[in-house]
């Protein structure tokens, strides 16, 4: 970053180290401790959610340390950390297991994304950027999911750096962006660091740079007669872009070149678009595209299809990079289990709002996806022991707030969701390139009913929990509110 | 950043580098243009922005160059760059000049937040990254501002980095606050590279990770007895958080310690701050503080204040961090002169909406303060060559919108608001200490009338034109009708 220090080992809250030295001073630094990462309550009044961030995860656990910098910079805290804290800093690696549900997979409430089971030293370091990184980019790729899931056939970019919440969120909005099905993105770096394909036209100031705006066009297209895409509302869209646009396209096919497309960029894109293409396809150019951008979204990108829009390409910006409905996912990292002489016990977080109580123990989570349809019918947490999931056999499923709604299933196949990623401290997981996260995506959705996937009035997804797990937090529960 | 490039010269849109490339074949590359920033609308409905970005600005002209990946990484593009467009990029410098407001100033729609002046190509590059780090930064500059205006005298601690959209906003974001006025952030990164003071307690994991809440707190006091604030609401806040935190202070005012603060994280904060309030000081505690966190903004603030929470320091994360209500600043960058022939002509972007039509030309911009009551009287956007303006004589402020609406005004001073930051490229500006930049903020801050302040429906402040600016806008709206 400029000069500045790319170690991201103290991208932590303050109250992380706080923790973790009072652990060292009492002695319990290296109990173990498992912690979950989930979100209560689906973004964007949505159905589902599109999980990422786990690559970004991957990277930030294998660099952890300290470094002489941030040792030094600990020293001048008013906490006043003894000597040997900041040699054990020194010296820490992160040597913990992780779990994790695998970038692109659809997720739902209070299932697990992310499980950090480690010692409690570990595992409180790394809570505050792993909830950073996997919200944000979480709630991106969701964001540009339901984007997709409006305009399924069309291309769409990402264009929104310069609305971005500085340069992190631009490049790993973009990655996110493209893991749920968008096709390009504006951004350079992200292409280059991460491989996404990059697509770019012109501004108003390059037609402002020419003493007249057909001027302009032919300029560019002479440049770049391979990928001429032409800005034509920099004056006038359909007195002076169109047609100067028209002209450019003589010009190109007179040397045996196709135009691709013109942007538009302001103005009622639904009429716009359809005058634009009468007089692109009544002067034979019927191939060449209409590329929109201007503050889009899901809402309006429908809107404007359902008035006969003829846009082929929707150019996405600040309501993508920043989910400007929803600007954050409220993801958290809880414990749910601490190791007490050897072994694991439940531990559980009670809160006056029903949905807010955790639920307890080192869990597993399944996809359950019925043999008969080949859809998924429910997520499903039961504790790490639990036999009858493993063997297919036939289970209840019911609602963890109002237990009375239930249903039984059978002929399934329970899908293990999350993948390991860390056992002590190696990197065990195979990382799928961004295309094969971006297809695994695309199967994901194929996988749920489509009232799932709907962009108002979903209907809600089920994540239930096994009867010994809703007895155990029922237990847990009823153990605190007699104390 | 973990591994991965640090250098941002590809932070821009792809469309930059091929205007770049198409003036580079057109031959007018080195062609001299003056683009500014701006934005159109205050964010929040509120009545003032905060500026804040520049040092990131400076820091990443300072660092602009094209390394051997960002040149292999342009040769793989289907634009099909020519070789010695890209033996350009690898000499290429920033060569221009770059004026600026200074971070911490007041500032209002259409006024330049930033102008450059270089060549077509140097200034084209610039945009996207400009656009992003001044968008971001000014727009949490704001918002923090806007929290402090509500709590001016309660201690104000930024808790985002959990929500924040990824690594960058977290730590440039706290930086934003911190100048607007905030106390301390919990990020620890952002403590070490900017200086800010960081804050931090526990979190409900440390109570879960011992048997009881009690022994929890007395280990915590033990392990960081100078710096004691326990969070009082894991398993209920009246009946046993708040109770335990008075017996941690008697142990600790039995070893002559003073315990600094308890927690409050859910719940009624109105009512349980109260009521917390009233135990402490029974007990025998008046000094120990109450600090309040939990999704808080100005509005809710503002609203439990205003029910008499008995709440001395606040904890902001989520709002904040992410300009929830309003996560984008619609800042833009627009061309307003290009050289032609070896002198600036103005040019201007045509709208169909009013305040979208740019102001054209090479400006200056002012700031009058009244002599006699020492406050802000309006902003005045004139050409660079204006003289009466700088011999302070009388001069008539009118709206550019409704010019019907003027008045006149002597006896002022007129500060220039754009500082010189690069001259040729090279970094003239003393570059303030962020101390320097929070102070001079709060010395903004009083310069201005409270109405323009508030938070609510504020009165508009005035930024207004020249009449010679006025006229030379109106006359090449004119001129490009008629075409």
């Amino acid at each position: 970053m400029n000069g500045m220090t790319d170690n991201l080992t103290l991208h932590t809250d303050k109250y992380q180290i706080n923790m973790m030295y009072a652990h060292f001073v009492q002695g319990t630094d290296k109990e173990k401790a498992v912690f979950e990462v989930y979100f209560r309550k689906l973004p964007f009044d949505g159905g589902y959610a599109v999980c990422a961030g786990l690559d970004r995860v991957i990277q930030y656990i294998q660099n952890l340390h300290f470094g002489e910098e941030e040792i030094a910079y600990l020293r001048t805290q008013e906490e006043n950390y003894r000597e040997d804290f900041l040699t054990t800093l020194r010296e820490f690696r992160f040597r913990g297991d992780l779990q994790a549900i695998p970038e692109g997979t659809l997720v739902f409430p209070n299932v697990p994304l992310v499980r950090v089971v480690g010692t409690i030293f570990e595992a409180q370091l790394v809570e505050t950027a792993i909830l950073n990184f996997v919200n944000y980019q979480t709630l991106i790729a969701t964001k540009a999911s339901r984007i997709k899931q409006v305009a399924p056939h069309e291309v769409l970019l990402e264009f929104g750096t310069r609305r971005a919440q500085e340069a992190d969120a631009a490049i790993w909005g973009a990655r996110a962006a493209y893991v749920a099905g968008f096709h390009a993105t504006s951004n350079l770096r992200a292409g280059m660091l991460f491989g996404i394909p990059t697509r770019g036209t012109h501004a108003h100031a390059w037609v402002q740079a020419h003493d007249t705006e057909e001027e302009a066009f032919r300029a560019y297209a002479e440049a770049l007669p391979e990928q001429v895409t032409l800005l034509v509302d920099t004056y006038d869209t359909l007195r002076s872009g169109v047609p100067n646009a028209i002209k450019t396209a003589r010009l190109l096919a007179s040397r045996g070149k196709r135009m691709n497309a013109i942007r538009l960029d302001s103005g009622d894109l639904a009429y716009l678009s359809q005058q634009a293409r009468r007089m692109l396809d009544e002067a034979g150019f019927p191939e060449v595209k209409i590329v929109a951008s201007n503050d889009l979204d899901e809402n309006i990108i429908e809107g404007l299809k359902a008035q006969g829009a003829k846009i082929d390409v929707w150019g996405v910006g600040t309501q993508l990079i920043t989910a400007a409905d929803q600007p954050a996912l409220g993801g958290v990292y809880k414990l749910v289990a601490r190791e007490n002489n050897g072994e694991f016990i439940p531990v559980i977080k009670i809160s006056g709002n029903p949905e807010k109580v955790s639920n307890p123990g080192f869990k597993a989570a399944y996809r359950i996806i019925s043999k008969k349809t080949g859809k998924a019918e429910a997520d499903y947490l039961a504790l790490q022991q639990e036999e009858d999931i493993q063997r297919g056999e036939r289970i209840k499923l019911f609602d963890p707030v109002h237990p009375y709604i239930f249903k039984f299933i059978e002929n399934y196949e329970a899908v293990p969701l999350l993948a390991t990623i860390f056992t002590a401290g190696e990197l065990v997981y195979e990382r799928p390139s961004l295309d094969e996260i971006r297809a695994y995506h695309a199967e994901q959705i194929r996988i749920f009913w489509p009232q799932y996937l709907r962009k108002l009035n979903p209907e809600g997804y089920r994540v239930n929990l096994s009867a010994a797990l809703w007895k155990l937090k029922m237990d847990l529960i009823h153990a605190h509110t007699i104390m």
